[in-house]
């Protein structure tokens, strides 16, 4: 029997649908916070747009004056929702920070839109979170138990509520406190009326970076973002590391015991922007040695190198360039086909409509093609790309995966299916490839893709990323799920706040 | 210097202005809820409907199908907020409560329209509250010390707040033990998973009363909304009483001392509807008895008796009846002229635009006439409306109020302006004689407004009703108010938290 | 068979509802107009707030500069659609006219809602019109055959065609000469880029007032519009009368044959504003009169006498002088609830909701009530009040309408029902008692009612109002409808358009 | 002195703003249509989502049941607009046609939204159009002369008023003799009650394409949308041919003077998507071919190959191929950053912000980088790109252009800036180096264009393509445009319609 209980018994209106037959693993999040410049929200919203493939689902932008704090959330892609000519009207101060979201934990409603606020007795706080803390229900549990009311479904709230009841004097103690009680993933940005901090978790998984505009200070997911705006890259946020932006510049902090850092591997596969620069390594670089590697593992007698656009394509520049072969744009991407697009009855359904992507006949008809994606989760997506292959003409179909077999759940900000549901973890290579109706299929391997990071072997001891859903060595607990399977769960609800005091 | 903090620091989007020019005194609140009914949401907006002149700023219901709540809440008036078809659908359960709001406490935003609702640890709580506390700053900032995360500068979220933190057993006792720290005046009705719950401050100043439809049970701040549902009268929710209303029934509490009741006058004065039956009094009835005695006190050698509508014509009629003097409609009101009425330039606004008003020339042109009002705030409306009588015709214009001259403002749930701006606190009769421009003025005087009201005269030690807005005489303490006024505030702000562990 | 063609192959989006259980006539529309003034278009979007009783679902206004014309128009009540401080700057120039509408040719398009406007080859013109034209298809179906294309379903757009397709030189004769091919009743505001145009069918039989604000000539339906603008009433256009207003003032013409006027009694009876004065007379007076006369014609044994409100108001003051019986505020009105009032489920339609009417049971128990109606159309609402006061306790309901039984359906801009729902037309006087339900039942005369309206009798050779409802006597011919009956209709199709030439 | 008119008095509400700072050239519209089909609005809906490149800002769609005709037409994209899973409800039929739009002539009103309808006497018929009508003003003065009443101010609506007036009894024919009255390019799709029509211009300067889907017919602009539903390419509507698709299959008509094809090249250079064939050539086999001739022409010492993504791809990758170089994505698209893109002040507008493309820094810093864009209009966009691609650290910067100097504006659908604003008709080659401060500069010559597409030369007497914004030469008369020009134009004005009697 579950000992969990439900998240929330609050249906609020406004909830919206996930596209379901979206074959991708998504990112929760991405973030952005900026100290000491003038319009800092429209600044922050100019970040938010070069961080939207990290969330399309919702977005906000909290700013602060110095006294009071502004707040602006919505569903909607971040050119969608902030719009108006009035936002540094609406949105005032000389920083703020800001949210892009796709949804993992909390379910899609408006209330769990980030950032989120709360008064504190010393004055207000605004946080915005990446990533996903794995013993969220535990610590929520507690702190309902002792009287604290949630607004939202979010984990990010955990953290504020945390900070809430910390009885350290200062505000970023207070911060701190709050995060030794949390276990996961994150990358963390946080408004307050005299400071902007950030936050990554003790392993580095999320990334975060620092940068500088001015004499401003910036805070992102991604490099990418600071190119958006003009701004220059300082260095990453370490991991463990927090950091407090104020007048006096900016201060670190190391509030947990040292550790190593295993930054997430998916960033590199498939999350990040190609024209980012994560912890030290360009992503375009690492991709396209990825299809390098891929192709001395997994050639093939073939006509043509075929990306699936546009994450497959710097791998696909790779194995080109690696093999001899020629490299084709033969799949063309629809970049206007989003969320919305309609399927209204069963007949349409059946029509084999292209929605993602359509074939370009001319550089498939009559060919050998490889045909080469940054991985495979489910297969869905596959199977439907390599059909249109071969309805285009294609002679033979040769699949390649630039990332090794998925075979194990994400449980630190990345929206993966269930087990059961990953290709990889119930099928063998040749099922597989019959599933995917593919001439030949090929995966690189765990080995291959770290010697593409620029190391000789994965270290098994202490290895070097996150890398759990290719190899199911998760890098921390995993509390929430235990106690889920756990029947006799029995926890002493309130020896956290005990701990807290 | 002022003690008190700012409510919040938080500037939310999607505030919304007041008409500041309107002067009348506003009801924050109505307040409806059913148990043990199909489509309980569908009959709680029915209810609130006939609410909604107790407040058209914001509306909400939330629903309970005895394991999950529903909720919904948006600005405008009820009949726009809940046009769906899908109301039931999304608002499922066979118990339900709703809100019509006039913000007094707390602004315009949205997070502040109720219901609210908290998770507990025993599962969801909704509630909607009609009234105001005299001790919500107090009790607020001590919760704020004590680590909870307000979402709302609403008074009605404290009470969410100590229901949380209540270590009692069973949430009939949670809930309280929460009203037992609130001062002020409050109807609440408030929703779990297995009860709806009904609550009326120690005095009654906010009335709540209990009707039956079939088997189900019916709370409403009016009767008016039981004869809309087709709903009987049962009674009365009595003064410092709690109902509990489950499967098996009604059953009533008393958690505070006892005290006799003091009903709010100006529920009878101005804000009920006149169908209402209000403590067991109709309020059309008591509003002719008023227009009778007013004709007693001020006759006036006259043509008509003219109402200002609609409110003024129930005693209209009452003082034409007395005085032998027709009774004509003078003035129409406007009634599709709302809130948003515009008058975009200076050079409109000189226009001597009619907003809420129109003169009927045929019934005053020539005429010596007494024009009845409820009540007379500021006195800026009524100015504007001698004026328009007079430039319409009038040979004379006799003001009269069918209430006694308001001298101090209201602390529980009545919007009204500061002292300094109310016409009879700050001027003699013959001062506000001129300033009105009409040939004579009268007010009921407080001992005829008790006759009205059935009663002999005002007992002086403890008046029959709450009447400090014409007598200065508060029913309660007015904590916050006080600790405003006083520089040296300096209470231990976990006395409050320490007493309920 | 039927002759008539579809009026439009085409279905728009965009269309809404009307609350069919709705049991009252409805008027289509309210024009205003303006020439000569700084913002223009927000005086006539003040004008409209006072004529919104004339058409609530949709508005719109068309301004002029001089130069150019800007036009807005909406589904929705005035007060929701201009809303926008930008009122002014959106809608240019020192003319403008105004619309408020409730359609009845044409269905609930949005292309539909008025203004309408052409580009002539000498200037644009903008028309609003009140009223229905009688022979609107026949002309329609010519103008298409000839080419023209038809943008709307409205009848105003003929106008529109006639005027654009006129080869007289000035726009004023353009616009005579197509005022002379309708047959119906109209009264039209136009705007060109030198005037404003008023003009009203030969009859007279839709009202349209002459106003002065300062310099500025106003036209507008009723004088409620006047004083709401603080406009002086100079006096009626006349029948049969077109007015062009420019730099040069005033000046009329008289296009049509002369004729007596026959303007229409429902518009005393119903539609017009108690506060307006039409055709010289005041409804609020007319309206008493009316209910003297009927408790001349039908007294009745009673005890108090009660409006159905709003309407009933006047005649039952009327009613209630003349035979001395005290008046009484039985019934509320619930002036929140609109059109968009919720009934979801056949289980709640059962409850016996009120909609737009509440007993006030303290006036109405154990008394014996003469209930006052302005007129009964279908019966379906009298029946249901005639109940709802019965069941608060009225020992005798006396049903009295204070206009003529309705026997014969309005083809000249009054949304009635079909003759085979009139319930008049189909019954006894005995028949309709036992319909709905009560004690008595009693008519004013048609005869009563031409006292009323100040006329010894009615003459029956030159009839002086428009009441063909109430007697079947058409005051103009009806060409659509009898070619409509018509099974060998078979004109000339072109016959009008060479007329034309 | 100008003697055109205005082309309309009226200034509607809800224009939009365009992005007045973006330098591309547009078309301004995709048309799509479909006959015989269950649901033809959802797979029409889906064929618009594959031509939204050809206009983003507005769509719409009609279609019939053979009776009725229903109609959605809003501003925003196809995947904004039509979202509803009610769609087949709301738009009815086995026969839909619909549009994407980006406005040239015409302005930006919703009222110019397409696809347009008439009502005819015959029934109505509904029309989308894309391209550009050369002599649009002159017949809409004579239109209008003749009082014909317009709705819009889009050169669409002239169609439907000369069908409207046609004398002919066919609808097919009376549809041909409208479009013998028209000049310039069209590609026309139209939908009756029983019948689906396409057309082209007698030259085909803009494009159109047949499919099939089972036995339903399939009109598109381009083959992408066929490939998009899962159609199959039947054959182009050859240019100068009207086709009319009904029960009985296809039937081509030939109403125009034989001339040769002189398809729009812009089309291959830029607007067409790659995987879509065009008058028998695939559009990214052409602009490889572009890219190997403009290696040909203009080589220079250098790194890398870049594209401006994401039109100079293909260009590039022939670029690679034909010089041997590797090719790198070094500039990234973002795809999110649309329209709504937010710069409030002049703060921010100095960041110099990235907007639509950031740089790769991985790929250009010091590199010597060979940069291909698929044509220079205005220049304002690639200096900025030229400027990010060396700040981002590549040593040399050399731009080429894969299609020739632009020197001549269009006038039949594409929306270029006037004469002097395009870059090469106003510097020599040695200027714009200078000005888009790049190392060196090139751009493909018109030969080299012309053997791209597949001739050995251009021929002077009778180009192959419609070529005038590199040559000068426009292959129809520019009636409009001359009128303008002519002070004396004095055309009798009724001479059309005279005709067309």
């Amino acid at each position: 029997m579950l000992s969990v209980p439900p998240l929330s018994d609050l249906v609020d209106t406004g909830a919206f649908a996930r596209d379901i037959e979206d074959d991708r693993p998504r990112l929760e999040c991405g973030v952005f916070g900026i100290y000491g410049m003038d319009d800092a929200s429209a600044v922050t919203v100019l970040g938010l747009h070069a961080l939207q493939h990290r969330g399309q689902e919702a977005c906000g932008v909290a700013s602060c004056d110095g006294r009071r704090f502004y707040i602006e959330r919505e569903h909607g892609l971040v050119g969608d929702v902030f719009t108006g000519y009035d936002l540094t009207q609406k949105l005032q101060g000389h920083s703020a920070i800001g949210h892009t979201r796709y949804s993992t934990a909390g379910g899609a409603f408006i209330r769990n839109v980030q950032p989120m606020f709360a008064d504190l007795d010393q004055g207000g706080i605004a946080i915005a979170h990446n990533g996903n803390l794995t013993n969220f229900m535990n610590v929520r549990t507690k702190l309902v138990a002792a009287g604290s009311i949630f607004q939202s479904t979010s984990d990010s709230e955990v953290i504020l509520h945390l900070v809430a009841r910390s009885r350290e004097l200062r505000i970023i103690d207070r911060f701190m406190e709050a995060l030794r009680h949390l276990e996961g993933g994150f990358a963390l940005v946080a408004l307050t009326r005299k400071m902007l901090i950030g936050a990554r978790d003790p392993l580095g998984i999320r990334p975060l970076v620092i940068g500088k505009l001015n004499n401003a200070y910036v805070l992102a997911s991604e490099t990418c973002a600071l190119d958006m705006i003009g701004a220059t890259f300082v260095r990453d946020v370490e991991h463990g590391e927090v950091v407090q932006i104020d007048e006096n510049g900016l201060k670190s902090y190391k509030p947990f015991d040292a550790r190593a850092a295993r930054p997430c591997l998916f960033e590199y596969v498939y999350f990040a922007r190609p024209d980012s620069v994560v912890n030290g390594k360009s992503i375009y670089e690492v991709r396209k040695a990825m299809g390098r590697q891929l192709a001395i593992e997994h050639a093939a007698d073939a006509d043509v190198v075929v990306p699936v656009p546009d994450s497959g394509v710097p791998a696909s520049l790779g194995f080109a360039e690696q093999s001899g072969l020629p490299f084709e744009l033969g799949i063309i991407r629809n970049h206007y086909v989003g969320r919305t697009f309609i399927q209204p009855t069963q007949h349409i359904r059946d029509l084999g409509v292209r929605k993602k992507h359509s074939p370009n006949r001319v550089a498939l008809e009559g060919k050998r093609v490889i045909l080469i994606d940054d991985s495979i989760v489910r297969g869905t997506t596959s199977v439907k790309i390599v059909r249109m292959v071969r309805e285009a003409g294609a002679k033979e179909v040769h699949l390649r995966s630039a990332s090794p077999p998925i075979m194990w759940p994400d449980f630190y900000g990345i929206d993966m299916p269930d087990r059961e549901k990953l290709l990889a973890a119930n099928h063998t290579l040749e099922e597989m490839r019959q599933m995917l109706e593919c001439d030949s299929l090929g995966f690189l391997s765990v080995e291959g893709l770290y010697k593409a990071m620029g190391h000789n072997r994965r270290d098994p001891e202490t290895p070097q990323f996150t890398d759990h859903y290719f190899t199911g060595d998760y890098p921390t607990p995993l509390t929430d799920r235990e106690q889920a399977l756990d029947e006799s769960s029995s926890i002493g609800q309130l020896s956290l706040l005990a701990s807290s005091n």
